[in-house]
């Protein structure tokens, strides 16, 4: 589905155009045009393919989808393959994917399986003029820091969310099993942001240093602002999986410590059935000749006793730690 | 066994040949011819070795085979080795071999213990003259892009697989002992498949930038996108396999967490079975003073003191979760 | 909140100024401002970007806070973000964040979230002309320095902190729980200094070697001194993280030993219990026949023989160490 | 000792010589010595390093023996270390060692603590005349390889070890005792093939691209596949030592499963003794009024009770797996 | 305090020399000054700083100690930390420090810290004048040499505790506790040596090849046997660290086991005594028509029905591996 098609010159809106009027805009100079698709169909990538004379290998990349994020030149354009990530109210992550390709007078933006667009980027880029008449440079530098910025909440989110487990680790009275099963998850999720951030952040970093792709070039410090939120995206996300395995293993030894608990729980419990129920037995012998048997309080002194032992044994698990 | 020999001009094909007249083949210019066999017998390998004048070390390698992905470079002709795998019923991974000679005007192609051939690559080159045109160079890219290509499927029958296990660690009707079983299987494929990619990943990194084999210049963006597919799959496997390993610590927490509570229960019901024992016990001691032992309702009431202390002991149970 | 506004010349201090001055004294050659913030206020940041003329994306990383440490070039000028680690009295570490701006003829620092100040720094600074007539490169440095040097004593609480939990993981006294909880504690702790070493240690790689910025020029072997003092923190560091991890296994395998001893126990006293009971159920049974029971010293020997049973066990017992 | 002492000319053999001989020999054009030592004395080491005119560094290691694999270079000469590994009956690894002294115009190749020698190699250089004749360079090429070569059988070994050990930790027959032994045992002997391999491939591939030392210009192809069957043996090893970490693992895994279905059983058979033993006790009971007692059918009825409950039992445990 | 100060010329030792000379002989051409100081007193170091005119970041890094192994130039100087590790008799690792300040001129050492001193390498040295001819660059290989060949004996010792502690792992008398402990310990120590050798390796890498100090001009094989020792003593160590924690992963798996086995027995004896209680308390009941009771060998067939069962009981248990 087309989203928008618009030409810019100077740094400024020129005119909203039809698929027709793309290539008589490309040819001309000082101008570039922005399409944006949204799921398009396999003739819409065509059609594309065709007026901005797009390489075939990279029409396929984004025909196929489910790249890795990654930058690619082809002669004196670029492909570029972002990953979108959304949190859903549950907090499941979906992926979707962001593909565009950049030449010289043409920025051509591919959405696929995301929610959220990017209107709010072209509205930036309108209200920039000094900056947007670095031409279709400055618009890819635009979406990959949109994308980027949106990384951040998810990775906020997945933060809190450890922390709060953490804090759960430590106490008895919280489900173990609850714990490890997000514990797990959290780590799945980790992997999904990582997976979206780390190729990218190898990517860019041929943007700001060393040779630069023309179309990129005189925007080094912008690309760099970019690499470097990356970076902190993906140190953060590789400390928080540190931690999560961390945090499992923690997790086991704290299982295997309440399981030592109920043991000698279950130990103390035992001792203090088992003693009256072997002074019982012993005054339920048939012995001929048992004097305690005929004493007139007998029965209640036998009963004291239980109950004095089971005391004793009480007072001492508790002391120990036991019970 | 030899499959197929057929000599190429222009990238059309100009004629099937017999072993024979692959040399005359060879030496015209512009002109190149593909060979392939399958399981060659050595006398065939060498009969090919002659004719395409191959490095003793190169076919040593083929005829010997199990050999690690590589591309080598002797002189002006390359050789080059595939791990091609194939997922049997049962889900265990086969894995055979194809190995490459690829000189100016050759290409020899040798496939051993794998069932799929490459007629299809066969047929593409066949219906893409343009790229053809491009020689032994395009032959190459073609047969790596197939063999690459085939890895996903497998890559995501495993993926699927550690999804559906994934889900079973946390059911607790699930199979502990087959959980585990499965995770180490997987984790075995996955290693297979880590294997064939990561060495080709390095491989053919050599083959997209920098100094490019004569074979294979002017074809830089075709094998840069087996690069991608190949990184792809290698990153992809790598988290996985990182999975796969917390999935087992986090199995085995289950599985300890499973203990604790089969020891709870354990306690419990041997905490209801103790408390009639013990009473029972009391009542059957031979005093001759125990006042209850006369009692019209002594029985019936000594059997309701067991039953409400089981009661009593079995709420807080229930409500401690121990039962 | 402005702290301080200064202008020097030939490393000797020249005046106080107002925020409306130090335009005036940037132009001056051999002259440089020295200025420093606290917790400034948006309007404050303008003010200074005005002044200073301060590129808007490092502007706008001194506004937003909590960056990765990193040193950046824009032209001539430079932007170093530093973390600034405060051990609290309970041991928990607070993360404040310092951001220097560095100009030919201008230094700005911006500091916060941290308690303590770097009015030392400038003392130094002022007694040590002969350096300060490096320029702003050299209060750089000397703030670099004196950041990385608070890390020491941090670095050296936590190594304290890992020898005296080490101690007490083999002590049987102690509690696993705890010792657990503050293993978890110290590599969360241990994480947050290596979040900001690390990036730093990567960063001033790039001032003590190789193509220097013209600011830091001259300055190389100080550069250097701080490089080599962030690298002691960050190897000691990975060395201690390394040993937690391992810290960590080892009190579980203390834990699941602690787990056989009680279990030991457990079935040691079990027996006790029950041999006696046992005997006594023989000697309650109600055959007619019994000849035992109509000895005039049976029931002392049977209660003998009970006791004798138990020590026999309990010498056992304690001979293979169960008890 | 002095196993043999040969010149060669052109790929030939030329005369077997005393070792006073070597010295004239050493001294013509196009011709060189090959010495072979076996656990040589420190006054044959001494009379070869004047013969040769050795550095005193290389004699020294190859004197004091235990050296890391490495290749080093002296001047136009190199001394070559390798670790030949030899499996025991037992399977225990054996490390032996090679030294290799190599000149334009000699070899001179010390074996110490290995049973197999290298005449096999001598007779494959004397019957390839064609090769031979790159001089003291194939010499040392055909030594690393046969080296190398002899590492396959072994890693082969490990390889069908691991096959088998696999196998068993799955088995609930097998000595979970004896499979951990045996994990053990095979990570030690992996690591022991890694500590010989390993450091060679980072030496040898120094001597197949970039520059080459002058003995072994020519010869790249040939010690690039002295370097590739390295790499399939070091990422072989790689691959394994992980799997046995796993199934360490795994295995720890199972041994806890076995605990919780030993755990399971016994508190199953505990409830079939503790139902009859509580009943029994009810009845053991001396109330005055207790019905059943008077009851003709009384004790068949009881015990037929007892058994109802056990066999009720009995059955529950069964559909629960817990017997 | 001062141990030693000695002027050198071609090789021979020229004279004693008191501190004040120091600075004349500096002056002289082909002579240099080698001043060895044991735990100085900062007026030494000032002295010493004044006569060398040593850099100030250089001798506060003596002063202060407790240094990274490093190696800096400051101009045509150089500036080596080095660690000196001794083996205590109750196995535990001291560290002291050597600093080393080398001049075109002069060697100024600096011990602090350490027991053993540096006589024997001065006594080389003046044994060797051809190699000390080489002047004060030798003097530092002296050195380095001399500290490294000290860290085998201790990386041996390590080793063989190693062994020690891997046989003891799967005996079933051995103290698991103790093994714990002692696998703890030694990982520690371990990390105390490669904390020593491993930053010292990368320092010295950059003495061995590329640009070379001058003052380390024309010893580049001396300090490549340097390197190669280090590593040697580097990689044994990252062996052994594995090792170290596959060990205790191993004896984790034991331990659990071993609780495994533990339980087994508990079970059968629980089932030992269950038995024999069960068939007396049935015995025991009060029913009136219990026609077993009346039998005249009623009891003796009691006694061996129990007898009976719990042999065939021990003989399950024994078959099954439970006793
Ligand atoms: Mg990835
Ligand atoms: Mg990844
Ligand atoms: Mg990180
Ligand atoms: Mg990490
Ligand atoms: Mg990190
Ligand atoms: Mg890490
Ligand atoms: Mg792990
Ligand atoms: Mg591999
Ligand atoms: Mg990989
Ligand atoms: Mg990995
Ligand atoms: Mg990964
Ligand atoms: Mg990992
Ligand atoms: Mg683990
Ligand atoms: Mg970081
Ligand atoms: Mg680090
Ligand atoms: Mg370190
Ligand atoms: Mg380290
Ligand atoms: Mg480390
Ligand atoms: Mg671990
Ligand atoms: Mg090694
Ligand atoms: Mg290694
Ligand atoms: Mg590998
Ligand atoms: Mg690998
Ligand atoms: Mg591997
Ligand atoms: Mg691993
Ligand atoms: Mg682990
Ligand atoms: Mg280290
Ligand atoms: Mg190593
Ligand atoms: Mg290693
Ligand atoms: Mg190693
Ligand atoms: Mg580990």
């Amino acid at each position: 589905m087309l989203i928008n098609c618009v030409a810019y010159q100077d740094g400024r809106k020129l005119a909203d155009l039809s698929v027709e009027e793309i290539s008589d805009y490309v040819a001309r100079p000082n101008c570039f045009v922005w399409v944006a698709l949204k799921d398009p169909t396999p003739a819409e990538l065509a059609k594309m393919q065709e007026e901005f004379n797009l390489h075939e290998l990279a029409v396929e990349d984004a025909h196929h989808g489910h790249q890795r994020p990654k930058i690619e030149e082809y002669g004196d354009s670029m492909f570029v393959v972002l990953q979108m990530i959304e949190m859903r109210e549950d907090g499941e992550l979906s992926v979707g994917e962001m593909d565009v390709f950049v030449g010289p007078n043409y920025v051509l933006s591919v959405r696929t399986g995301a929610e959220r667009g990017f209107q709010d980027v072209r509205a930036r880029c309108e209200r920039e003029p000094d900056l947007l008449r670095n031409g279709s440079g400055f618009v890819l530098y635009a979406l990959m820091d949109s994308v980027v910025d949106r990384y951040f909440p998810i990775v906020d989110a997945l933060e809190e969310e450890l922390e709060r487990i953490e804090g759960r680790i430590f106490e008895q009275s919280s489900s173990a099993r609850q714990v490890i099963e997000e514990l797990y998850s959290l780590k799945r999720r980790l992997m999904i942001v990582q997976h979206a951030a780390a190729p990218l952040l190898e990517a860019v970093s041929k943007l700001q240093g060393g040779r630069i792709p023309p179309v990129c070039s005189g925007m080094q410090e912008y690309f760099r602002d970019v690499y470097d939120h990356l970076q902190r995206i993906v140190r953060n996300i590789e400390g928080r999986r540190e931690m999560v395995t961390t945090a499992i293993q923690v997790n086991l030894a704290m299982i295997t410590l309440s399981e030592n608990e109920v043991m000698k729980r279950l130990a103390s419990y035992a001792a203090l059935f088992a003693v009256p129920t072997m002074i019982a037995g012993i005054y339920g012998m048939n012995f001929e000749h048992i004097p305690e048997l005929q004493w007139t309080f007998g029965y209640p002194l036998s009963l004291a006793v239980m109950a004095g032992a089971d005391a004793l044994l009480w007072w001492r698990f508790k002391k120990a730690g036991w019970l």
